[in-house]
């Protein structure tokens, strides 16, 4: 098959287009540790700073030496890749390093159940998809404890008791039941309702996308699934609110004598609180602890789980295996994708306390790609890179990462007027700038109305300073900056350089220069 | 890290226990071709001849040399996995080689718009996306019509028109204009519904398991997203009568002369029509080319797209790039995943026909996973070795597959009390059993009751004959072959004489040996 460099684009066009219109649309031939690299007209090769670091997928560096040789070595040993409903020790193996991770950070020797998956988005999905599960099971559990208190009712009657319908209809026993029986088969059908906090980025599919608090995300999409409510997680009283707003109730019977009355018992409705500990897309926003404690007592007294979605934060980039236990917050479900396939699989994983594991998910819950003996060794083996060494992964993303932001403050320090705020922990880290909505700029304050202004920043960096740097996703005015755990002294100067000319260029309001 | 042998399974551990107890949970060391191999407890590697085949995903066998000399050559390179929000060459190379296939097999030259996806259910999530956005984006439009009729009767009513509120409220043109915008907001919040066959399956995401016609896959997930109505398709008279229980409206105003009348105009309320060309789950059925040709016109007059899933079914296992191809039945979406991954990425794409293309869907649908260089170049030298040899894979897809088919037709034809139906066009082929829950033998009628004796003939086979068969999962009755296009006469006539010594005990009713 022949190139197609002179046919148009059909694999995503539109993107195609707007990257070019940026200056994004290079095309990159190679690329290792935090370097991409293109070849330019004349066919040399340019190095590329990349502090994107596949949104969060290459704590270990891009084409990691050690797992490109593993991987390798799988490919020559003809692993089994598609070897579905076999036995898979790497993969128990890798649920187990994980436990023990968790156990260590948790400071818990409760399991956690693992389910495998093939994106972030998919391992988010399997938690909910669980948390629904449990769910409409605990629903099915209580109408059958209803069901048997109907018996008890019924015999009651026979034995003289006297029924009080209210507040349902029936001038018998039978009546009420029936009355009873049919109002609670509505309420039993309501769908589920997810809590989140404000700024929440899950994922794309139809499930997540709910969770994704962007609106221009979630809004065409928004009558295909079950909803959630967006908290603002240092407002107590609003979680409270909407916990309160949520609540539901089924009927039942009490018999109390000889008199029979219709009581109400909870109906859970809200199915899961999703949170990342380090909001990623909402531009780097670390949760509180303090905030999440109380949110944690909040949800327990409701016996609502908690899914805490490590997708970005979690695999060391924190400093920490799980940005969670920074937090202190062990969550009832978390997953883990991007940095687990160590930059070269789609690996992703779901861990569900065995506490409420239901096992039966197992059977309505497969996926052919999943537990693929490559992408589940890869995975294990990036795990086992954080922990060589007692864990001088860890370390080296804290100590890396104190010196990228000590960079960043310094630059916040400098130009006040410019640079609003740094954020970060460890190798995750955003800069955000002060809108620009208002500049005098045409440019800038078109961009910026636009929503896109971080995007003509990167084709600045990377036009004027080989360097790759993006905003996030629903922040688009903060710089993300996600390098992996080898990024030199040297690199963060040079950061700092295509920084300072960026800010400077900001400052002086020359949108020209910065669109190119 | 050390193995975890002795410890408890955590990676989906019911699954565990269950495949061990139907002798299921052998651990595999090595695949290739259409061989998988254990070592038995004296460390001898034994090998199992594969007819599951990764469940569609090793069209081109396990571990294709040629894959994996190109998969090792890709990482010797350092391609640039993760260069996401960047020009990607190869990814346009892919769209065009499968346009070019779909403008050969579709006789059209109409092109697809390509979006990239990590496995077969996130394909279909992105074809049930793409089609809700056109839909809310289709209502919207109809909206914003509506406001400039409502305008142009504003204006009519200063010039002296009247207004006839009926069916709604109102004592003039203000207040009947309240009225229809409520009602309106009110109608265009109507939930998506899909239709798609009896029997389908489409993934087992949040969105695409409403899809997947098994009632035990899918009722813990009913409450989570938009449901789907199932739909015998050899009766158009249920398919119309689906089409109508559907329709919706929105209200609209006319005005004619001095009246301003309040009208209906059709408010889109099924977001797309979901098959399989050949249907895998449902126990490898074929759909009929007349019924297909008929169901489009119904769809057509009713301006519903039809979203065709070739997740498994595509790839040339049925003789042709595209199963659809021999129904005549060009898809306004395909869905391509399994082998398109070459049996060792996971490349999975959805195709949308250029004419339905929104192109915003870009900018609300992305994937950190998608579109890296590693599994799509994978699956573009998959596809290219569909294509070498003006198709040679095709026609041996076809040919192997009526062999084997050729071979259990005469199965059935000697055992017609055991075999019930022999079904399927190239390399996707069932065998279906009588019903077996009335049998003498206990084993055999519990096993049938529980709907799971196809995993009990899948043990027996494994034991005693080293060959790899599994059922259909929604219909575990029917064993499913679909080995590589490189399956031999010999590894036929092995499969023959594990089938005959399965098919003589089942005629005998020999439980017990079955099981093992």
């Amino acid at each position: 098959m022949n190139p197609v460099a002179d046919k148009p684009e059909l694999a995503e066009p539109y993107m195609f287009a707007w990257l070019a219109s940026l200056g994004l649309g290079v095309e990159y031939t190679r690329s290792k540790k935090d370097s991409l690299y293109y070849r330019d007209a004349g066919g040399a090769e340019i190095e590329v700073l990349d502090l994107v670091g596949g949104y969060g997928s290459t704590i270990l560096g891009h084409n990691n030496p050690e797992l490109i040789e593993y991987t390798k070595s799988l490919l020559d040993s003809d692993t089994p890749i598609h070897a579905q409903f076999s036995r898979h020790p790497y993969a128990n193996n890798l649920a187990w390093t994980l436990n023990t991770i968790a156990h260590r950070e948790f400071d818990t020797d409760e399991n956690y159940a693992v389910i495998f998956a093939n994106s972030g988005a998919e391992a988010n999905e399997v938690a909910i998809k669980h948390a629904e599960m449990d769910r409409m099971l605990k629903i099915g559990e209580a109408l059958a404890e209803v069901e048997a208190h109907i018996e008890a009712a019924v015999a009651a009657v026979a034995s003289g008791a006297t029924v009080d319908a209210s507040p349902l209809r029936g001038s018998d026993i039978d009546e009420v039941v029936a009355a009873l029986r049919a109002a609670n088969a509505e309420r039993a059908a309501t769908p589920p309702v997810y809590l989140a906090p404000v700024g929440s980025f899950h994922g794309k599919l139809a499930g997540t996308i709910q969770l994704t608090h962007n609106f221009a995300y979630r809004t065409p999409f928004i009558a295909m699934a079950a909803q959630c409510r967006f908290v603002p997680l240092d407002q107590p009283d609003v979680i409270s609110d909407a916990i309160a707003a949520e609540s539901r109730t089924l009927f039942d019977l009490a018999v109390d004598g000889d008199a029979i009355r219709v009581v109400e018992r909870p109906l859970p409705v809200i199915s899961a609180f999703v949170l990342e500990p380090i909001q990623g897309e909402a531009g780097i926003r670390i949760l509180d602890a303090g905030a999440v404690a109380r949110l944690r007592e909040l949800l327990d007294a409701a016996d609502i789980p908690v899914i805490v979605d490590e997708v970005q934060s979690g695999m060391g980039r924190s400093g920490a295996f799980f940005a969670a236990s920074h937090l202190g917050l062990r969550g009832d479900y978390i997953t883990l994708a991007k940095s687990l396939g160590g930059g070269i699989a789609k690996a992703a994983v779901t861990l569900i306390r065995s506490s409420r594991y239901r096992a039966d998910f197992e059977l309505v819950h497969t996926s052919t790609f999943a537990k693929d003996s490559l992408s589940t060794l890869i995975a294990l083996r990036a795990v086992e890179l954080l922990e060589a060494d007692g864990g001088a992964v860890y370390r080296l993303a804290a100590q890396r990462g104190d010196k990228l932001l000590a960079m960043l403050r310094a630059l916040r320090d400098e130009f006040g007027d410019v640079v609003k705020d740094v954020r970060g922990k460890g190798l995750m880290v955003g800069l955000e700038f002060h809108d620009l909505s208002g500049s005098a700029s045409e440019i800038l304050a078109e961009q910026a109305r636009g929503g896109l202004i971080g995007y003509m920043f990167s084709g600045y960096l990377l036009r004027e300073h080989n360097m790759r740097v993006f905003p996030t996703a629903s922040a688009t005015s903060t710089l993300r900056f996600e390098p992996s755990v080898y990024i030199t002294d040297e690199e963060i100067t040079r950061t700092e350089k295509g920084l300072r000319a960026l800010i400077t260029l900001i400052r002086a309001e020359d949108g020209k220069t910065l669109l190119g």
